[in-house]
Protein backbone atom coordinates (compact mmCIF):
# COMPACT_ATOMS: atom_id res chain seq x y z
CA UNK A 1 0.00 0.00 0.00
CA UNK A 2 2.72 2.52 0.63
CA UNK A 3 4.31 4.35 -2.17
CA UNK A 4 7.88 4.17 -0.17
CA UNK A 5 9.50 6.22 -3.03
CA UNK A 6 7.03 9.53 -2.46
CA UNK A 7 7.31 9.26 1.34
CA UNK A 8 11.24 9.00 0.57
CA UNK A 9 11.40 12.27 -1.72
CA UNK A 10 9.48 14.54 0.61
CA UNK A 11 11.80 13.56 3.47
CA UNK A 12 14.72 14.59 1.40
CA UNK A 13 13.74 17.69 0.71
CA UNK A 14 16.32 20.31 0.35
CA UNK A 15 16.40 23.93 -0.51
CA UNK A 16 18.70 24.22 -3.76
CA UNK A 17 20.17 27.41 -4.19
CA UNK A 18 22.98 26.56 -6.51
CA UNK A 19 22.05 25.26 -10.08
CA UNK A 20 24.20 24.76 -13.43
CA UNK A 21 23.91 26.76 -16.17
CA UNK A 22 21.44 23.54 -17.63
CA UNK A 23 17.88 25.43 -18.90
CA UNK A 24 14.71 23.27 -18.26
CA UNK A 25 13.45 21.92 -20.94
CA UNK A 26 9.90 22.83 -21.70
CA UNK A 27 7.91 19.53 -21.16
CA UNK A 28 9.51 19.11 -18.43
CA UNK A 29 8.65 22.61 -17.00
CA UNK A 30 5.23 21.73 -18.57
CA UNK A 31 4.90 18.80 -16.74
CA UNK A 32 6.06 19.86 -13.48
CA UNK A 33 3.37 22.61 -13.26
CA UNK A 34 0.59 20.27 -14.65
CA UNK A 35 1.64 18.25 -11.80
CA UNK A 36 1.00 21.14 -9.90
CA UNK A 37 -2.30 22.02 -10.77
CA UNK A 38 -3.80 18.82 -9.67
CA UNK A 39 -3.63 19.99 -5.92
CA UNK A 40 -7.05 20.30 -4.20
CA UNK A 41 -8.70 24.12 -4.89
CA UNK A 42 -11.92 25.95 -3.72
CA UNK A 43 -14.45 24.74 -5.57
CA UNK A 44 -11.84 23.67 -8.88
CA UNK A 45 -11.69 27.76 -8.78
CA UNK A 46 -8.16 27.81 -9.55
CA UNK A 47 -7.61 31.07 -8.41
CA UNK A 48 -3.87 31.40 -9.10
CA UNK A 49 -1.98 32.59 -12.20
CA UNK A 50 2.19 31.55 -11.99
CA UNK A 51 4.57 33.80 -13.91
CA UNK A 52 7.51 32.47 -15.51
CA UNK A 53 10.11 34.12 -15.56
CA UNK A 54 13.45 32.89 -18.11
CA UNK A 55 14.63 35.81 -20.20
CA UNK A 56 17.93 36.81 -18.50
CA UNK A 57 17.17 40.60 -19.06
CA UNK A 58 14.31 40.41 -16.65
CA UNK A 59 16.12 38.01 -14.53
CA UNK A 60 18.82 40.70 -14.13
CA UNK A 61 16.01 43.93 -13.85
CA UNK A 62 14.12 41.34 -11.01
CA UNK A 63 16.76 40.36 -8.82
CA UNK A 64 16.81 43.89 -6.57
CA UNK A 65 13.44 42.60 -5.94
CA UNK A 66 14.39 39.62 -4.32
CA UNK A 67 17.65 41.97 -2.58
CA UNK A 68 19.44 40.48 -4.62
CA UNK A 69 19.94 37.04 -3.75
CA UNK A 70 21.58 35.22 -6.46
CA UNK A 71 19.04 32.59 -7.44
CA UNK A 72 17.23 34.89 -9.17
CA UNK A 73 19.80 35.68 -11.85
CA UNK A 74 21.47 31.89 -11.68
CA UNK A 75 18.07 29.61 -11.56
CA UNK A 76 17.25 29.00 -15.67
CA UNK A 77 13.61 29.59 -14.10
CA UNK A 78 12.01 31.60 -11.82
CA UNK A 79 8.39 31.31 -10.74
CA UNK A 80 6.13 33.86 -9.20
CA UNK A 81 2.92 32.51 -7.24
CA UNK A 82 0.09 34.63 -6.90
CA UNK A 83 -3.08 34.55 -5.75
CA UNK A 84 -5.55 35.49 -8.57
CA UNK A 85 -9.34 36.35 -8.43
CA UNK A 86 -8.87 38.12 -11.43
CA UNK A 87 -9.24 36.11 -14.31
CA UNK A 88 -11.99 34.46 -12.45
CA UNK A 89 -14.21 37.69 -11.85
CA UNK A 90 -13.75 38.54 -15.40
CA UNK A 91 -15.47 34.97 -17.03
CA UNK A 92 -18.29 35.86 -14.09
CA UNK A 93 -18.32 39.33 -16.16
CA UNK A 94 -18.34 37.91 -18.80
CA UNK A 95 -21.56 35.39 -18.08
CA UNK A 96 -23.27 38.31 -16.55
CA UNK A 97 -22.74 36.74 -13.22
CA UNK A 98 -21.29 40.03 -11.48
CA UNK A 99 -18.52 40.79 -9.35
CA UNK A 100 -18.33 38.22 -5.67
CA UNK A 101 -14.85 37.56 -5.24
CA UNK A 102 -12.70 40.72 -4.48
CA UNK A 103 -12.94 40.65 -0.53
CA UNK A 104 -10.51 39.44 1.93
CA UNK A 105 -12.54 36.09 2.44
CA UNK A 106 -11.40 35.40 -1.58
CA UNK A 107 -7.85 36.52 -0.82
CA UNK A 108 -7.48 34.13 1.57
CA UNK A 109 -9.24 31.26 -0.68
CA UNK A 110 -7.29 32.18 -3.72
CA UNK A 111 -3.59 32.21 -1.45
CA UNK A 112 -4.27 28.78 0.31
CA UNK A 113 -4.90 27.63 -3.39
CA UNK A 114 -1.98 28.83 -4.94
CA UNK A 115 0.40 27.58 -1.77
CA UNK A 116 -1.02 24.15 -2.41
CA UNK A 117 -0.64 24.59 -6.40
CA UNK A 118 2.84 25.65 -5.19
CA UNK A 119 4.14 23.02 -3.13
CA UNK A 120 2.87 20.05 -5.60
CA UNK A 121 5.33 22.35 -8.02
CA UNK A 122 7.83 22.00 -5.70
CA UNK A 123 7.29 18.41 -4.85
CA UNK A 124 6.72 16.85 -9.01
CA UNK A 125 10.12 19.33 -9.71
CA UNK A 126 12.29 17.27 -7.35
CA UNK A 127 10.60 14.11 -9.12
CA UNK A 128 12.14 15.73 -11.76
CA UNK A 129 15.13 16.10 -10.59
CA UNK A 130 15.38 19.39 -9.91
CA UNK A 131 15.82 21.78 -7.68
CA UNK A 132 13.94 24.81 -5.69
CA UNK A 133 14.08 27.41 -3.31
CA UNK A 134 11.60 29.79 -1.99
CA UNK A 135 12.04 33.29 -1.64
CA UNK A 136 10.48 35.52 1.50
CA UNK A 137 11.04 38.48 0.06
CA UNK A 138 7.87 38.68 -2.60
CA UNK A 139 6.06 39.93 0.66
CA UNK A 140 8.87 42.66 0.94
CA UNK A 141 8.47 44.06 -2.27
CA UNK A 142 4.54 42.87 -3.40
CA UNK A 143 3.88 46.63 -4.51
CA UNK A 144 6.96 46.83 -6.82
CA UNK A 145 6.22 43.06 -8.07
CA UNK A 146 2.85 44.29 -9.04
CA UNK A 147 4.53 46.46 -11.16
CA UNK A 148 7.44 44.59 -12.91
CA UNK A 149 5.21 41.89 -13.75
CA UNK A 150 1.88 43.95 -14.74
CA UNK A 151 -0.31 42.43 -12.50
CA UNK A 152 -3.65 44.15 -12.40
CA UNK A 153 -6.29 44.47 -9.63
CA UNK A 154 -7.37 41.29 -8.42
CA UNK A 155 -3.64 39.74 -8.61
CA UNK A 156 -1.47 39.86 -4.85
CA UNK A 157 1.95 38.09 -5.07
CA UNK A 158 2.65 35.65 -2.70
CA UNK A 159 5.84 33.60 -3.18
CA UNK A 160 8.50 33.17 -5.72
CA UNK A 161 10.32 29.37 -6.38
CA UNK A 162 13.61 29.26 -7.98
CA UNK A 163 13.96 26.59 -9.91
CA UNK A 164 16.79 24.69 -11.37
CA UNK A 165 19.13 21.03 -11.65
CA UNK A 166 20.98 21.49 -8.16
CA UNK A 167 24.56 22.22 -8.17
CA UNK A 168 24.97 21.16 -4.28
CA UNK A 169 23.72 18.76 -2.49
CA UNK A 170 23.32 20.52 1.27
CA UNK A 171 22.08 18.26 4.15
CA UNK A 172 18.82 18.49 5.07
CA UNK A 173 17.67 20.91 8.02
CA UNK A 174 16.32 20.68 11.23
CA UNK A 175 13.00 20.35 12.28
CA UNK A 176 10.84 21.07 15.48
CA UNK A 177 9.64 17.52 17.20
CA UNK A 178 6.38 16.85 15.88
CA UNK A 179 4.97 16.76 19.01
CA UNK A 180 6.00 20.88 19.20
CA UNK A 181 3.25 21.41 16.20
CA UNK A 182 1.17 18.41 16.51
CA UNK A 183 -2.13 18.81 18.86
CA UNK A 184 -4.80 16.07 19.97
CA UNK A 185 -8.11 17.73 20.54
CA UNK A 186 -7.77 20.75 21.39
CA UNK A 187 -4.43 23.26 21.17
CA UNK A 188 -2.59 22.81 24.52
CA UNK A 189 -0.66 25.82 25.98
CA UNK A 190 2.55 25.59 25.93
CA UNK A 191 4.58 25.75 29.52
CA UNK A 192 7.82 27.35 29.62
CA UNK A 193 9.06 23.87 29.74
CA UNK A 194 7.37 22.52 26.60
CA UNK A 195 9.22 25.42 24.81
CA UNK A 196 12.23 24.75 26.48
CA UNK A 197 12.04 21.25 25.11
CA UNK A 198 10.48 22.28 22.07
CA UNK A 199 13.40 24.60 20.65
CA UNK A 200 16.33 22.99 22.99
CA UNK A 201 17.65 20.83 20.26
CA UNK A 202 17.69 23.57 17.43
CA UNK A 203 19.48 25.72 20.03
CA UNK A 204 21.99 23.26 20.34
CA UNK A 205 22.68 22.72 17.37
CA UNK A 206 26.53 23.50 16.09
CA UNK A 207 25.65 25.99 13.22
CA UNK A 208 23.01 27.95 16.18
CA UNK A 209 26.69 28.27 17.95
CA UNK A 210 28.48 29.73 15.27
CA UNK A 211 25.55 32.21 14.11
CA UNK A 212 25.92 33.27 18.13
CA UNK A 213 29.20 33.70 17.56
CA UNK A 214 29.51 35.54 13.91
CA UNK A 215 26.35 37.87 15.48
CA UNK A 216 27.60 38.43 18.71
CA UNK A 217 24.04 37.19 20.55
CA UNK A 218 23.52 35.06 23.34
CA UNK A 219 20.48 33.15 22.05
CA UNK A 220 19.17 31.90 18.53
CA UNK A 221 15.59 33.80 19.04
CA UNK A 222 17.31 37.02 19.21
CA UNK A 223 18.87 36.22 15.91
CA UNK A 224 15.40 36.27 14.67
CA UNK A 225 14.12 39.37 15.96
CA UNK A 226 17.39 41.60 15.98
CA UNK A 227 19.00 40.49 12.61
CA UNK A 228 16.72 38.70 10.41
CA UNK A 229 13.31 39.78 11.21
CA UNK A 230 13.19 42.82 13.09
CA UNK A 231 10.19 44.23 14.04
CA UNK A 232 10.35 47.49 12.86
CA UNK A 233 11.24 45.64 9.13
CA UNK A 234 7.53 43.87 10.12
CA UNK A 235 5.40 46.69 10.71
CA UNK A 236 6.58 48.30 7.88
CA UNK A 237 6.35 45.10 5.19
CA UNK A 238 3.02 44.54 7.07
CA UNK A 239 1.69 48.38 6.40
CA UNK A 240 2.68 48.22 2.49
CA UNK A 241 0.99 44.70 1.86
CA UNK A 242 -2.09 45.86 3.68
CA UNK A 243 -1.91 48.71 1.64
CA UNK A 244 -1.49 47.06 -1.31
CA UNK A 245 -4.52 44.19 -0.58
CA UNK A 246 -6.59 47.26 -0.64
CA UNK A 247 -5.24 48.67 -4.00
CA UNK A 248 -5.54 45.72 -5.60
CA UNK A 249 -9.39 45.61 -4.77
CA UNK A 250 -9.71 42.72 -2.19
CA UNK A 251 -10.63 45.08 1.24
CA UNK A 252 -14.13 46.38 -0.41
CA UNK A 253 -17.08 46.18 0.69
CA UNK A 254 -16.21 46.29 4.34
CA UNK B 1 16.06 11.25 -13.67
CA UNK B 2 12.44 11.28 -13.32
CA UNK B 3 10.96 9.98 -10.66
CA UNK B 4 7.49 9.01 -12.26
CA UNK B 5 5.76 7.03 -9.33
CA UNK B 6 5.54 10.52 -7.53
CA UNK B 7 4.25 12.20 -10.69
CA UNK B 8 1.94 9.96 -11.24
CA UNK B 9 0.74 10.18 -7.83
CA UNK B 10 0.26 13.95 -8.16
CA UNK B 11 -1.90 13.33 -11.42
CA UNK B 12 -3.91 11.20 -10.44
CA UNK B 13 -5.27 13.22 -7.21
CA UNK B 14 -8.85 13.08 -6.51
CA UNK B 15 -10.29 14.45 -3.05
CA UNK B 16 -12.04 11.59 -1.50
CA UNK B 17 -15.26 12.31 0.78
CA UNK B 18 -16.47 8.31 1.69
CA UNK B 19 -14.33 6.53 3.81
CA UNK B 20 -13.88 2.90 5.30
CA UNK B 21 -14.54 2.54 9.05
CA UNK B 22 -10.64 1.56 9.46
CA UNK B 23 -8.64 3.74 11.76
CA UNK B 24 -5.73 5.06 10.39
CA UNK B 25 -2.86 3.59 12.64
CA UNK B 26 -0.82 6.14 14.76
CA UNK B 27 2.43 5.44 13.34
CA UNK B 28 1.07 5.88 9.82
CA UNK B 29 -0.56 9.46 10.46
CA UNK B 30 3.03 10.60 12.34
CA UNK B 31 4.78 9.75 9.08
CA UNK B 32 1.98 11.43 7.00
CA UNK B 33 2.57 14.49 9.63
CA UNK B 34 6.61 14.09 9.75
CA UNK B 35 6.80 14.13 5.72
CA UNK B 36 4.54 17.00 5.85
CA UNK B 37 6.51 19.45 7.86
CA UNK B 38 10.10 18.70 5.30
CA UNK B 39 8.03 21.68 3.39
CA UNK B 40 10.01 24.43 3.13
CA UNK B 41 9.33 26.73 5.91
CA UNK B 42 10.27 30.35 6.24
CA UNK B 43 13.39 31.23 8.43
CA UNK B 44 12.60 27.53 9.61
CA UNK B 45 10.70 28.65 11.69
CA UNK B 46 7.02 26.92 10.67
CA UNK B 47 4.70 28.91 11.70
CA UNK B 48 2.01 26.31 11.83
CA UNK B 49 0.05 24.01 14.59
CA UNK B 50 -1.90 21.11 13.64
CA UNK B 51 -4.89 19.85 15.27
CA UNK B 52 -6.06 16.38 15.15
CA UNK B 53 -9.44 15.22 16.03
CA UNK B 54 -10.25 11.80 16.42
CA UNK B 55 -12.09 11.71 19.43
CA UNK B 56 -16.02 10.37 18.15
CA UNK B 57 -17.47 12.95 20.94
CA UNK B 58 -15.54 15.93 19.54
CA UNK B 59 -16.43 15.33 15.51
CA UNK B 60 -19.80 15.43 16.20
CA UNK B 61 -19.43 18.83 18.06
CA UNK B 62 -17.10 19.83 15.36
CA UNK B 63 -19.59 18.90 12.42
CA UNK B 64 -21.86 21.86 12.64
CA UNK B 65 -18.41 24.47 12.33
CA UNK B 66 -18.39 22.98 8.68
CA UNK B 67 -22.45 23.28 8.12
CA UNK B 68 -22.67 19.08 8.94
CA UNK B 69 -20.59 17.78 5.98
CA UNK B 70 -20.42 14.63 6.65
CA UNK B 71 -16.40 13.80 6.00
CA UNK B 72 -16.32 15.39 9.83
CA UNK B 73 -18.10 12.57 11.64
CA UNK B 74 -17.30 9.68 8.72
CA UNK B 75 -13.32 10.32 8.59
CA UNK B 76 -11.33 8.47 10.86
CA UNK B 77 -9.37 12.02 11.59
CA UNK B 78 -9.82 15.32 10.51
CA UNK B 79 -6.75 18.12 10.36
CA UNK B 80 -7.29 21.79 11.21
CA UNK B 81 -4.54 23.50 9.70
CA UNK B 82 -3.56 27.03 11.72
CA UNK B 83 -1.11 29.60 11.26
CA UNK B 84 0.34 29.96 14.45
CA UNK B 85 2.99 32.54 15.80
CA UNK B 86 2.67 32.46 19.03
CA UNK B 87 4.48 29.50 20.00
CA UNK B 88 7.47 31.29 17.99
CA UNK B 89 6.82 34.18 20.18
CA UNK B 90 6.45 32.63 23.21
CA UNK B 91 9.96 31.20 22.69
CA UNK B 92 11.31 34.68 21.65
CA UNK B 93 10.00 36.15 25.07
CA UNK B 94 11.45 33.04 27.20
CA UNK B 95 14.51 34.28 25.82
CA UNK B 96 14.21 37.93 25.93
CA UNK B 97 14.06 38.64 22.47
CA UNK B 98 10.74 40.63 22.36
CA UNK B 99 7.63 40.44 20.37
CA UNK B 100 7.96 40.63 16.14
CA UNK B 101 5.75 38.28 14.51
CA UNK B 102 1.88 39.62 15.67
CA UNK B 103 1.33 41.90 12.29
CA UNK B 104 -0.18 41.08 9.16
CA UNK B 105 3.35 40.38 7.32
CA UNK B 106 3.74 37.29 9.45
CA UNK B 107 -0.26 36.40 8.97
CA UNK B 108 0.71 35.46 5.07
CA UNK B 109 4.43 33.78 5.90
CA UNK B 110 2.55 31.45 8.66
CA UNK B 111 -0.37 31.27 6.29
CA UNK B 112 2.57 30.15 3.48
CA UNK B 113 4.50 27.66 5.74
CA UNK B 114 0.54 26.22 7.08
CA UNK B 115 -0.46 25.16 3.81
CA UNK B 116 2.94 24.17 1.84
CA UNK B 117 3.05 21.64 5.17
CA UNK B 118 -0.76 21.16 4.53
CA UNK B 119 -0.44 19.97 0.97
CA UNK B 120 3.32 17.83 1.56
CA UNK B 121 0.70 16.00 4.24
CA UNK B 122 -1.80 15.51 1.33
CA UNK B 123 0.90 13.84 -1.01
CA UNK B 124 2.33 11.78 1.90
CA UNK B 125 -0.87 10.54 2.98
CA UNK B 126 -2.23 9.41 -0.98
CA UNK B 127 1.14 7.81 -0.79
CA UNK B 128 0.56 5.90 2.07
CA UNK B 129 -3.00 4.57 0.70
CA UNK B 130 -4.92 7.42 2.55
CA UNK B 131 -7.41 9.71 0.69
CA UNK B 132 -8.08 13.27 1.97
CA UNK B 133 -10.68 16.45 1.06
CA UNK B 134 -9.92 20.18 2.19
CA UNK B 135 -12.68 21.65 3.62
CA UNK B 136 -13.08 25.83 2.88
CA UNK B 137 -15.86 26.03 5.93
CA UNK B 138 -12.93 26.70 8.07
CA UNK B 139 -12.26 29.96 6.71
CA UNK B 140 -16.33 30.88 7.06
CA UNK B 141 -16.60 29.97 10.96
CA UNK B 142 -12.83 30.82 12.50
CA UNK B 143 -14.16 32.38 15.16
CA UNK B 144 -15.93 29.56 16.47
CA UNK B 145 -13.05 27.32 15.71
CA UNK B 146 -10.95 29.53 17.84
CA UNK B 147 -13.19 28.56 20.21
CA UNK B 148 -13.61 24.45 19.37
CA UNK B 149 -9.98 24.38 19.78
CA UNK B 150 -8.87 26.88 21.88
CA UNK B 151 -6.62 28.72 19.51
CA UNK B 152 -4.91 31.51 21.60
CA UNK B 153 -3.85 35.03 19.91
CA UNK B 154 -1.18 34.46 17.33
CA UNK B 155 -2.83 31.04 16.03
CA UNK B 156 -5.23 31.45 13.10
CA UNK B 157 -7.64 28.56 11.25
CA UNK B 158 -6.69 28.16 8.02
CA UNK B 159 -7.96 24.92 6.56
CA UNK B 160 -9.24 21.51 7.83
CA UNK B 161 -8.72 18.04 5.99
CA UNK B 162 -10.27 15.11 6.35
CA UNK B 163 -8.37 11.88 6.12
CA UNK B 164 -9.17 7.84 5.86
CA UNK B 165 -8.84 5.09 3.47
CA UNK B 166 -10.55 5.49 0.47
CA UNK B 167 -14.69 3.97 0.12
CA UNK B 168 -15.31 5.56 -3.18
CA UNK B 169 -12.94 6.17 -6.58
CA UNK B 170 -14.13 9.01 -7.93
CA UNK B 171 -12.81 10.44 -11.78
CA UNK B 172 -10.44 12.93 -11.33
CA UNK B 173 -11.97 16.87 -11.77
CA UNK B 174 -10.73 18.98 -14.58
CA UNK B 175 -8.50 21.32 -14.65
CA UNK B 176 -8.04 24.72 -16.71
CA UNK B 177 -5.82 24.54 -19.50
CA UNK B 178 -2.46 25.37 -18.57
CA UNK B 179 -1.95 28.02 -20.93
CA UNK B 180 -4.91 29.85 -18.35
CA UNK B 181 -2.80 30.43 -15.60
CA UNK B 182 0.78 30.29 -16.28
CA UNK B 183 2.45 33.29 -18.04
CA UNK B 184 5.73 34.38 -19.44
CA UNK B 185 7.80 36.96 -18.00
CA UNK B 186 4.52 39.17 -17.55
CA UNK B 187 0.80 38.59 -16.68
CA UNK B 188 -1.13 39.19 -20.02
CA UNK B 189 -4.64 40.93 -19.66
CA UNK B 190 -6.97 38.04 -20.75
CA UNK B 191 -9.30 39.22 -23.75
CA UNK B 192 -12.63 38.28 -23.53
CA UNK B 193 -11.82 35.05 -26.57
CA UNK B 194 -8.95 34.44 -24.12
CA UNK B 195 -11.76 34.11 -21.14
CA UNK B 196 -13.79 31.81 -23.33
CA UNK B 197 -11.30 29.56 -24.66
CA UNK B 198 -10.16 29.41 -20.92
CA UNK B 199 -13.40 28.19 -19.37
CA UNK B 200 -15.06 26.89 -22.90
CA UNK B 201 -13.89 23.21 -22.24
CA UNK B 202 -15.17 23.31 -18.50
CA UNK B 203 -18.87 25.29 -19.27
CA UNK B 204 -19.37 22.11 -21.95
CA UNK B 205 -18.42 19.12 -19.42
CA UNK B 206 -21.72 16.92 -19.24
CA UNK B 207 -21.93 17.64 -15.86
CA UNK B 208 -22.02 21.40 -16.07
CA UNK B 209 -25.13 20.96 -18.09
CA UNK B 210 -26.54 18.72 -15.18
CA UNK B 211 -26.07 21.47 -12.79
CA UNK B 212 -27.64 24.39 -14.92
CA UNK B 213 -30.59 21.88 -15.28
CA UNK B 214 -30.61 21.23 -11.48
CA UNK B 215 -30.60 25.06 -10.47
CA UNK B 216 -31.95 26.53 -13.50
CA UNK B 217 -29.94 29.42 -14.40
CA UNK B 218 -27.68 29.77 -17.89
CA UNK B 219 -24.95 29.25 -17.09
CA UNK B 220 -21.72 28.48 -14.83
CA UNK B 221 -20.30 31.31 -13.30
CA UNK B 222 -24.07 32.20 -12.18
CA UNK B 223 -23.93 28.90 -10.46
CA UNK B 224 -20.68 30.41 -8.48
CA UNK B 225 -22.25 33.55 -7.33
CA UNK B 226 -25.72 32.85 -7.41
CA UNK B 227 -25.73 29.81 -5.67
CA UNK B 228 -22.23 28.50 -4.23
CA UNK B 229 -20.58 31.34 -3.24
CA UNK B 230 -22.40 34.86 -3.37
CA UNK B 231 -21.32 38.00 -2.53
CA UNK B 232 -23.29 38.82 0.34
CA UNK B 233 -22.04 35.70 2.18
CA UNK B 234 -18.24 36.84 0.50
CA UNK B 235 -18.78 39.83 2.67
CA UNK B 236 -19.86 38.89 5.68
CA UNK B 237 -17.27 36.06 6.41
CA UNK B 238 -14.56 38.50 4.78
CA UNK B 239 -15.64 41.03 7.73
CA UNK B 240 -15.46 38.15 10.07
CA UNK B 241 -12.20 36.94 9.58
CA UNK B 242 -10.90 40.82 9.64
CA UNK B 243 -12.16 41.59 12.90
CA UNK B 244 -10.75 37.68 13.66
CA UNK B 245 -7.09 39.02 12.83
CA UNK B 246 -7.72 41.99 14.90
CA UNK B 247 -8.68 39.88 17.82
CA UNK B 248 -6.23 37.34 17.32
CA UNK B 249 -3.74 40.18 17.24
CA UNK B 250 -2.39 39.58 13.95
CA UNK B 251 -3.19 43.72 13.05
CA UNK B 252 -0.70 45.35 15.33
CA UNK B 253 1.34 48.43 15.04
CA UNK B 254 -1.05 50.02 11.98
Amino acid sequence: MENSSVIDLLLKHKSIRKYTADPIPEPVLNKVLEAGTRAATTGNMQLYSVIVTKDPERKRALAPLHFNQPMITEAPAVLTFTADVNRFQQWCEQREAGRAYDNLLWYVCAAIDCMLMAQNTVVAAEAMGLGTCFLGTTLYTAKEQCAFFDLPAGVMPLTTLTLGYPAEQPEATDRLPLTGIVHSERYRAYTPDAIDGIYGPKEALPQTQRLLAENGLPNLAQIFTQRRYPLADNLKFSEHYLELLKTQGFLNGK
